[in-house]
């Protein structure tokens, strides 16, 4: 196992980030994969913002959706131009106080920020793995974060926290560990993708996979298939919004204020934006992770893998307080999915709060900041562990 | 001007269909578009079915959408294996009765069906016009229809019936021919495409633009952008149909029963339909057309066209009788946005009917045997058609 913790840049310690990695699976070790398949040796970027206290007690493990990574929040150093994808609510003083709580964020298994995935070196052959990667399921990317803790000395979580694909690790976590997680945040997910979600999805796989530079995803030593992966995360995009929210920021503005161009330039702000978009996402991300990581997603289905096609079995286990949270204007994962989820929570007597918050901004709107939401999960939080203290 | 009537195939007459095309802005004429672009000459596709009564009262035009043709309903033989696209609505007793009315439906300009287009013959060059094809507008493809029915001597329409982009064409016709107009059927349409709507079309066009076939449009010599294209009929079939339809229609069954693949095949029964109808249209389409007619349908917007940002001065001079039509579970051309163009005519004291059927199957609701509309549009052609008899 090794360990490098990254210098902070110039000493400054701004927002209490550390950047870490994790090595485990080395040979001659493996980790058997839900489809069969063994993988090893599996690097886990992670990172942790907060202090952990001395019963750790105290420890937040919080999961990303399918285009964050292990920096959730806070700035490396003063001229980081950017903080984490979650700055809204994790860090001092916000809905996750990190003045209160320690916080761990881990890359997922098979993602392209640190954690192994296609794109990582294949032992086998010394070059990146593309389509050599095993296909990897929400259960195996818990099952390495479950790894991470093993090796942090971290027996209990207080949280685990997720959004869209990152609450179906919520859920994967409370499931097959439920000694370890004390409470569960689920925010605009849900228990198994419609066919309307496995469809933009697989829309975004096949454009990835006909762009003439996929190679079969062994393009890591030539050009990439940045063609498709920009069509995929346009459409992507398109999904997490809502038909208010565009209307919103864009209506049908034009880009030349009052004139068609009566030719195929991007016309309308909206199209402008898109194209923005697609050609933003090729810089940041692996073409191969996209397809890895939307296809974990769409096995996900928790009656299938843990209740013999019943969730209310599925769910029989779970000793975490949960706290879920859907959004009127949701339409990749609408509310009636978390409110059927709830329902066989229910029936197995889980504490379970429920809340569809009022918001136009679509899928995305666990991303944004609001203040209901921040609220919601601070008190939350609090209330477990006030409740974890007093159990003690 | 040239006509040709294709002759009967062994001399059966099935379904009354009658195939013709009539070419006109034959040089030095031209036709001058909304963009001030200059076209011409102009073939028009046009099928009629039923037959025309001594003083011209019954004529009904129907004008398709995306990706119709002029080919409306019936067969062309017995062995004809699949009739027109709006069978289910179209014929002999039907609730757009061929026994009474006489039906036309051409082919829009810029299509691919026969009526001029991108991949017609750019007589300037002796070779398909491509992108050197002038951006066309619902306004100028309004004003071929009408011209072909000055052609065949018709100076009044019963109704113009349109679905979705079709839709768009008869509110057209009845702002810019309201004498020729005695009512507009209009289904499952809008006055103008959402920031949503224009989305999914723009992501349409840059797979096919992005496409290393596409060759700035000139294809015609060699591969097409078949890939491009086969992406976009994708991400338009989802766009037609809804959650609910394709949880009835696929949910989350797998191409081989219980077994999850582990690769990226097409696992889920929906990722091989959305494969099939991909690789399917690309057999009958042409890419450039697609481009042009959802272009056309993104720069529609009645008020601004027509009523300095108005659509309740657009709508001024409308004569028409209206019949609307909405669906519940079309997303892509909302109820609402039906019922805002409703009180914009009545604004007006236009005679206007509006339904919302409730359907689960989406914007493609239209096209689908449907008994409720079917009546509805029956009635309301009887009762305009035997108002304009008593008026006379």
């Amino acid at each position: 196992m090794s360990e490098y913790i990254e210098p902070d840049r110039d000493g400054i310690s701004v927002g209490q980030v550390e950047k870490k990695i994790h090595t485990f699976a080395e040979p001659p070790l493996e980790i058997v994969l839900e489809s069969g398949a063994r993988l090893g040796p599996i690097t886990v970027a992670y990172e942790t913002m907060g202090a952990i206290n001395a019963d750790k007690s105290n420890v937040i493990l919080i999961a990303h959706a399918l285009s964050g990574d292990s920096h959730v929040a806070g700035y490396y150093s003063e001229d980081d131009p950017k903080p984490g994808w979650w700055d809204t609510m994790v860090g001092p003083g916000k809905g996750i106080d990190t003045n209160k709580y320690f916080v761990i964020c881990s890359n997922v298994l098979g993602g392209c920020m640190g954690t192994t995935g296609p794109s990582s070196e294949n032992p086998a052959t010394g070059r990146p793995y593309g389509l050599a990667f095993p296909v990897v399921t929400i259960g195996d990317i818990v099952k390495v974060q479950k790894e991470l803790l093993d090796h942090l000395g971290i027996a209990k979580l207080l949280a685990v926290v997720g959004g869209s694909i990152g609450g179906m690790q919520v859920i994967e976590w409370a499931i097959s560990y439920p000694e370890m997680v004390a409470s569960a945040i689920l925010l605009a997910t849900t228990t198994r993708h419609s066919a309307l979600a496995i469809s933009f999805n697989e829309i975004g796989r096949q454009a990835i996979m006909s762009d003439p530079n996929f190679n079969k995803g062994d393009y890591y030593s030539g050009a990439k298939p940045d063609i498709g992966l920009a069509l995929a995360r346009m459409v992507g995009h398109v999904t997490y919004l809502s038909d208010e929210a565009m209307r919103d920021k864009f209506g049908r503005r034009l880009q030349d204020r009052d004139n068609l161009s009566f030719d195929f330039d991007a016309n309308f702000q909206v199209e402008s934006y898109l194209r923005y978009q697609g050609s933003k996402f090729v810089e940041r991300f692996d073409a191969n992770s996209f397809l890895y990581i939307t296809k974990a997603a769409d096995y996900f289905d928790v009656g299938r893998q843990h209740g013999h096609d019943s969730e209310v079995e599925a769910f029989a286990n779970i000793k975490a307080k949960i706290l879920t949270i859907s959004f009127t204007s949701d339409w990749l994962y609408p509310t009636y999915q978390s409110r059927d989820m709830v329902k066989a929570m229910k029936k197995n007597g889980l504490d379970v709060s429920f809340c569809e918050i009022e918001a136009t901004c679509g899928h995305d709107a666990f991303l944004l900041p609001n203040e209901r939401q921040s609220t919601m999960i601070n008190r939350f939080l609090k209330r477990v562990s006030e409740e974890e203290t007093n159990a003690l």
